[in-house]
């Protein structure tokens, strides 16, 4: 495989594909920044009355069950059998998974109904969907099985691509994972880097079939952007000024340093 | 006409009008800021139990469907009729028109039912609505008619007065034009510029009983912000930190500055 | 008493309590992003089905009524008796009570309700839920009965600990009251101080039972945290920049730092 995120960014910012997004009313100022800065549009739009048609304008869409209800759910179905249908790639994120059993139902519904082909949570959602120990506090991550592991196990069990976010991302269709190296410890001080992150893997599965590569190219260039982000904070800021920096090196982010700053580790999860 | 920006702009510092929102959950944060930092007081309220009374204190109403549902049209249905029956402004902001049915029908049923005094929108929902040619991608302009033949038309067959944002905004009344030679390329780069001038055709429109003058002062008023930010704008910052400094200037901006650099168009459209 | 705000921020960046809200969609990230950086998680549920659950896992919960509807009223009722049943300090935030009558009846039903463990708002709406003289424009106070007096009367009517925001902030438990001389004046340019502000006195109030107390260590924080801030800003910045800044003092403020500062004076209400 030649992995290249930077000729994914490129292709991006040629086609700006339509990211739809059913995600909660907390972080969805930053999806929509991120999608835009990356290259692509977002769009949010959760009417039962309207998802379909507007999942028939999207290249990708992203369900995101962070401050969900029963009513959204059900246009998250119609929008995520809408895209199937058609085509496009569907992103889950099961935001708080294991913390409710709203949450962990709602997640298992929409992989058995909708069967996205990404499936992005921080450690605990993931091994709480696989079926494994994981544990889980309001929506972050307390601990849980081995993220690798875990991961590798949900995209068996799911045939989705799986994205663990954590220090390091993990990337995991089953049989190959990616470890992603790059990244920063500031990242982790942000709320909503989560969300923003699915917001990305959408605009990459938008421009590129093989969701694994998509996926990993995804991880790879928001971890740069935090690299790069933290090289231009002041000593002397804070969280949000930091997200600031962050969000807005996915639009100033060179396709050629991409690719030289990247550090991924592919494995063979079956060898 | 004598047209000064910056004495519409004093006024809205001095009342302090209260400008009424319904609008989406996308870019809600930016129009509160907004409306504040123009010297305006947001509030944002949406339950139909509770619309009309918020009106009768309110001195200018803005609707705007982004994240539409039908309790929410409906909702925006009460409150346009009381704001009318009260003789204060309605700002339409139709966001998406000619993206899903859903968009286009709400957008013509409130025009039909409130009869908005301000329709703001991109050239392809500007255009949707006169009944010409445009094209929408989500919620972003992707072409359509002649903008200024659109916003003429669609003012003509609305009694409103009607905006199109561009690189050149338009501010039109059938009989009139305006356009905003001010603003900056960078504008267009941040999510939620449309939404915001919508905040800001309010508190104008709040203060000027003209709602053509109103617009174009609310208009250069925000082109003009644009400008003075990209001065400001750090070579090596994006979009995200471009906001804080836009948004930021419509508190920092002085009424003098304003109308010296105020360069803005007027056309007879019946000649 | 000896107060020290320093040491129960001490005890909230290491105990990192859940902060369950329910909230509005206008202010929702700054809480979030406040809580995250005063060492708290932030969490956001407000479907009917999953309140109780969620509350089980927190530490504090808020009640925010500022985009409230008949829905998110009866959510707040179950949250606010689970997290009664289960100990845990609720904060109210009456947002625009005095404005629609549907406002001032939700805030009124969850105080008889709830039995809220502290109420925190504007002076408007606290002389208002107080039975004294209130005036409110939109969710802005324009005036009112005396704050110091206003607090300790709903004080004693409610047996909860009340906060009034301000030039001063004030906190009355009935018998005593607290007034914070920290603060700087940008703070009052910025649209969602007051959220935030909540959200501070819930993690306060979940590492420190005396709410009185955890009360006054939240409003000195966040009085302090826009001290340095303001010596931060740079002089051409404005209420956005200088947000960032504010928010982002919560993460960098040094506990020994914020007990030099604090500057609080306690009165005895009934001597």
């Amino acid at each position: 495989m030649t992995f290249s995120a930077g000729s994914l960014l490129n292709k991006i910012r040629k086609e700006k594909p339509l990211v739809h997004h059913i995600t909660n009313y907390v972080t969805v100022a930053d999806c929509a920044a991120a999608t835009r800065n990356v290259g692509a549009l977002p769009v949010m739009a959760q009417a039962e009355e309207e998802v379909r048609e507007m999942v028939r304008a999207a290249g990708a869409l992203v369900l995101n069950i962070g401050t969900l209800s029963p009513s959204l759910v059900r246009a998250m179905l119609e929008a995520g059998r809408e895209a199937k249908k058609k085509g496009i790639p569907v992103i889950l994120d099961p935001v708080g998974a294991g913390a409710t059993s709203l949450r962990t139902e709602s997640a298992c519904l929409l992989i058995k109904e909708v069967s996205p082909d990404i499936i992005k949570g921080n450690a605990a959602e993931i091994a709480i969907l696989a079926g494994l120990e994981g544990e889980i506090k309001g929506v972050e991550s307390i601990g849980g099985a081995d993220p690798r592991f875990a991961a590798a196990k949900l995209a068996q069990k799911t045939n989705a691509v799986v994205v663990t976010t954590g220090v390091e991302d993990i990337v995991a269709d089953g049989r190959r994972s990616a470890v992603i190296k790059n990244g920063h410890p500031s990242m982790s001080l942000v709320v909503g880097t989560g969300c923003t992150a699915a917001s990305l893997l959408a605009a990459f599965a938008a421009v590129e079939k093989n969701y694994f590569e998509a996926a990993a190219a995804a991880m790879t260039t928001f971890a740069v952007a935090g690299e790069l982000a933290a090289e231009k904070a002041a000593s002397a800021g804070g969280p949000l000024a930091y997200k600031t920096l962050l969000l807005d090196q996915l639009y100033l982010l060179k396709e050629e340093e991409l690719d030289r700053r990247a550090r991924v580790e592919f494995f063979n999860e079956r060898e």
